[in-house]
C-alpha cells in the first residue's frame, strides 16, 4: 500500500567528465559530459524509502535544469503519495500545467526533463513501496489502472483512453509466457559504444566485438561526407554483409542534405539512420521516411509522426519524455500503428531505466521481438547501486525493487559539480 | 561603425504583479505575473551605449530562464561587437549549437527564451551604435546583409539564401513611399485588451472602445463553453456585425475537440482562432486549419505549417522566436508563401519589439496592409523608456535609435523578484 507524504524534494547536479575520452561523441554533440539532474524524494513514512529520478543532460545546463526542477518543487512537497499515484493523470497535469511555468515549456525542453526526474523519482518509490521492480509494476497493474496514468490531453485523435484499455486488454493473451521468457532470456540489444564519432579508427577496430555484442552496431554520422564513408566502410568490412548497422545523424542535415547524405551512405546497407534532421520537423521527416530516419522525440512529435507515416521505427527516450506516463501513451501509440519499439538509450542511466519499459512493452503491449532490440552503450553504470545486467547481448530483466534509477552516494558525492572532488581538481587543473 | 568588445553580460529576473487583477489570464495561463528575463550588455568601447534585451515569461520560471542566459553569457562575453554582427549568421548558429547546452533544447523552451534575450539586446545595441530605429537599421541595409543574418540550417527545403535575397531586392520597389506611409499613418493594431478571461462583463464593456481601438477585438476562449458562447455574444452585440473579433484558445483543445469547440464559436464569425492546440502539433493545426487557427511559434515549425498549408494568418513573436535573426527567416517564408503576419504582442515589451518587425516587413518584405494587423496590449508600457506610440489604433515607428528594449532604471529596480520594493512588501504580506 503506497504511503507518506513527501518532505522533501533535492536535486544535483551531476557531471561525468566523459568529453575527456571523446565518448559520446558525435556530429553535434563534439564535447559532452554525460551528466544528470539527480532528484532524491523523501517521506515521512516510516519505512524509510526514498525516490531517485534522473534526467540526462550533456554538462553544460545541467544547472539549468536543476533550477527547473527546484521550481516544480512546490507541486510535489506535502503531497501524499498514495493521492499522487492515485490520480497520476491529475498530477502529471498538474506538473505540466502549471499556469506560470507552462510558458517557458510546454512540455519541452528544460522544463519537461525536469518534469521527467521528478516523476521518475515517483515512479522508483512507488515500485519501491510496492517491493518490486518497476517493469513488474506495470506489468501486475490493471489496464484500467494502467491508462489512468496518462494524460490523453492532444493524442485523442489518434489514441483514446477506450482504445489504449483495449490494446492493453487484447494483450493479457500470453503474458506469462512473455514474462517467463524475458526472465529466461532477456530482451535484445545492440550497442554504439563501437562507434562514436571522436574515436580514433584504432579504437573502432578494438571495440568491434565486446560483451557478446556480434550482432547489432550503430555508427554515428554526419560531420563529414567523406570520413563517414571512411568509417562506415570499416565498420561494415569489420562485422561482415550480414550483420545490422544502424547510423545516427544527431539532427545534422537539412533535409535534401539528408537525402543526399542517406544516398550515399546507402550502400553500407544501414537498417536505420537516427536523427536526420530537426526533431521538430514532421514533414521533414516524412519526406526523407524512405531512408528509414527516427528520432527519440516527445509525445505530440510521435503521435504526428506516427500519422504521417514518417517512422519506421520508433526510439522512446526515458528521460526525454515525460517519465512512465508519456512512455505509456508512445508505447501504446506505436502498438496501434505496428510500429516496432526499439528505445535509445546510453547516456547516464538511460540504460538502467528504459529497460523497464521495454520489457514491459514486450510482456503487456507489443507481444512481439520482431524488428525489435534496446540500444545499449556500455559507460558509467559502475555508479548505479542497480546496474543493468547484460548477458549474451540481451538486457535481464531487474529484480530489485524501485526504476533502477539509484546512484551510489560516493558517486554523487564526488561527481557533483562544481564542488565535488572529481570537478574540483579537474577545474584547478585548468585554471578556474 | 560597430565597435567595442562585450565587458559585461547582467541579467535580471524582473516581474509584474498582474495576476492581482486578472490582467493577461486566459483558458491555459490563469494567473500570469507578465515578467521579463532582462539582459543588460555593456562594452570597452567609450560611447558608454548598452544594449538592452528582454524575453517574456509569467513569473515563476523567469529564475530558470535568467540562470540559462547565465549559460550562454561565455560565448558572448568579450567578444567583439563588430566581429559579432559582421557573421551573425555565425554567431547565431554558435548561441544555439553549444555542444552540451543544445541538449537541453534545441532551439526551444527555455533555452530559446534564453537566447532571444540575449540576441534582443545585441540588436538593441548595434542599432544604437548606428544612431537607428531597429526598424530603419534593417530598411536601410543591403539584401545580402540581412540575410547573413539568417541561419538556413532546417529550413532550406523551403527557402534557400538566394531566394531569400531575391525576396528582398523585388520588394525594393515603393520601399521609399511605404517608409513615408509608415512614418505618417503608423502600421495598424488591433488590441486584446478588452477580454481576458479573467474580466468580470462590466470590465468587458467598459474597455471595449479605449484608445481608437474600435475595429478589431480579440477574445480569449477556451475554458467553459457556455461562457465563451456569453461572451463572445456579449462582445459581438457591443461591437456590432461588421467589425472584427478574434478568438485564442492558448492551446486549451485536444485536435477533435477544436474542431467542434470552433464550429459553435462559428456564428460570432471569429477572422481566426489562435492556438487551438498544442504549438507543436502541424498535423493538428492542418486538419483544423478551416477554422482559421493560428499560432505563434519556432521557426522550424512554421515552416511546416506553411508547408502543410496549416495557417491563414502567421502569427510572429519577438521573444519565443531568436530575436530579429529568426524572424527575418519566417517573414520571409511567409512572404513566399503569400501567408499575411499579424504579430503576436501584448506582455513587457512584445508591443514595443515587435513594431519594429511589422514595420520593417511592410516596408521591405511584404509590402501590403491587405489583412495584416499588429497585436496591441495597452499594459506596462509606462515601464519602458522608449514605449510604443499608438495614433488611431495604429503604431507610430519609433524613433529613438535602438530596439525599444530599455525599461526604466527605476521600474527594474522595483520589480526585481524577489528582491525589489514591490515583492518585498507583497510577499511579506503573503507571509513568505
Amino acid at each position: 500500500m503506497v504511503h507518506g507524504r513527501v518532505s522533501r524534494l533535492s536535486v544535483h547536479d551531476v557531471r561525468f567528465p566523459t568529453s575527456l575520452g571523446g565518448h559520446g561523441s558525435d556530429a553535434m554533440h563534439t564535447d559532452p559530459d554525460y551528466s544528470a539532474a539527480y532528484v532524491v524524494l523523501e517521506t515521512d513514512a516510516e519505512d524509510g524509502l526514498k525516490g531517485y529520478g534522473i534526467t540526462f543532460t550533456l554538462g553544460r545546463g545541467t544547472e539549468v535544469v536543476v533550477c527547473a526542477v527546484n521550481a516544480l518543487a512546490p507541486h510535489v512537497l506535502n503531497k501524499d503519495l498514495g493521492e499522487i499515484v492515485g490520480d497520476f493523470r491529475g498530477f502529471y497535469r498538474q506538473l505540466t500545467s502549471d499556469g506560470q511555468l507552462r510558458w517557458i515549456g510546454p512540455e519541452k525542453g528544460v522544463v519537461h526533463l525536469a518534469t521527467a526526474a521528478v516523476l521518475n523519482a515517483v515512479w522508483d518509490l512507488w515500485a519501491k513501496q510496492e517491493g518490486k521492480p518497476l517493469w513488474k509494476l506495470l506489468v501486475d497493474m490493471d489496464p484500467r489502472t494502467l491508462v489512468s496514468c496518462i494524460d490523453f490531453r492532444y493524442i485523442t485523435d489518434v489514441l483514446t483512453e477506450e482504445e489504449a484499455c483495449e490494446i492493453l486488454r487484447q494483450s493479457q493473451v500470453g503474458k506469462k509466457e512473455r514474462e517467463e521468457q524475458m526472465l529466461a532470456h532477456g530482451y535484445p540489444a545492440y550497442t554504439t559504444s563501437c562507434a562514436w564519432l571522436g574515436y580514433p579508427d584504432a579504437t573502432l577496430k578494438q571495440v568491434g566485438c565486446g560483451t557478446g555484442f556480434c550482432r547489432q552496431f550503430k555508427v554515428k554520422v554526419g560531420a563529414d561526407l567523406q570520413d563517414d564513408i571512411r568509417r562506415c566502410r570499416l565498420v561494415r568490412n569489420m562485422i561482415g554483409p550480414e550483420k545490422t548497422l544502424m547510423m545516427d545523424a544527431n539532427q545534422r542535415w537539412d533535409v535534401p542534405e539528408a537525402v543526399e547524405w542517406m544516398t550515399k551512405l546507402a550502400e553500407f546497407k544501414p537498417l536505420w539512420i537516427e536523427e536526420p534532421t530537426s526533431p521538430d520537423d514532421i514533414l521533414g521527416h516524412a519526406a526523407i521516411s524512405k531512408a528509414r530516419a527516427d528520432s527519440p522525440l516527445g509525445v505530440v512529435i510521435f503521435k504526428q509522426l506516427l500519422q504521417a507515416k514518417a517512422l519506421k521505427f520508433l526510439q522512446i527516450d526515458s528521460c526525454r519524455l515525460g517519465s512512465v506516463n508519456e512512455n505509456l501513451s508512445v508505447l501504446l501509440m506505436a502498438k496501434k500503428f505496428e510500429i516496432p519499439v526499439c528505445p535509445h538509450a546510453g547516456g547516464v542511466g538511460l540504460c538502467e531505466l528504459v529497460q523497464h519499459l521495454i520489457i514491459f512493452d514486450f510482456i503487456s503491449v507489443s507481444a512481439s521481438l520482431q524488428d525489435r532490440m534496446c540500444e545499449y552503450v556500455d559507460h558509467l553504470h559502475e555508479h548505479f547501486k542497480y546496474p543493468v545486467l547484460i548477458r549474451e547481448a540481451a538486457y535481464m530483466p531487474p529484480k530489485d525493487a524501485g526504476y533502477s534509477t539509484e546512484m551510489k552516494e560516493d558517486s554523487v558525492k564526488r561527481h557533483r559539480y562544481p564542488d565535488g572532488e572529481v570537478w574540483k581538481k579537474l577545474l584547478s587543473a585548468q585554471g578556474n
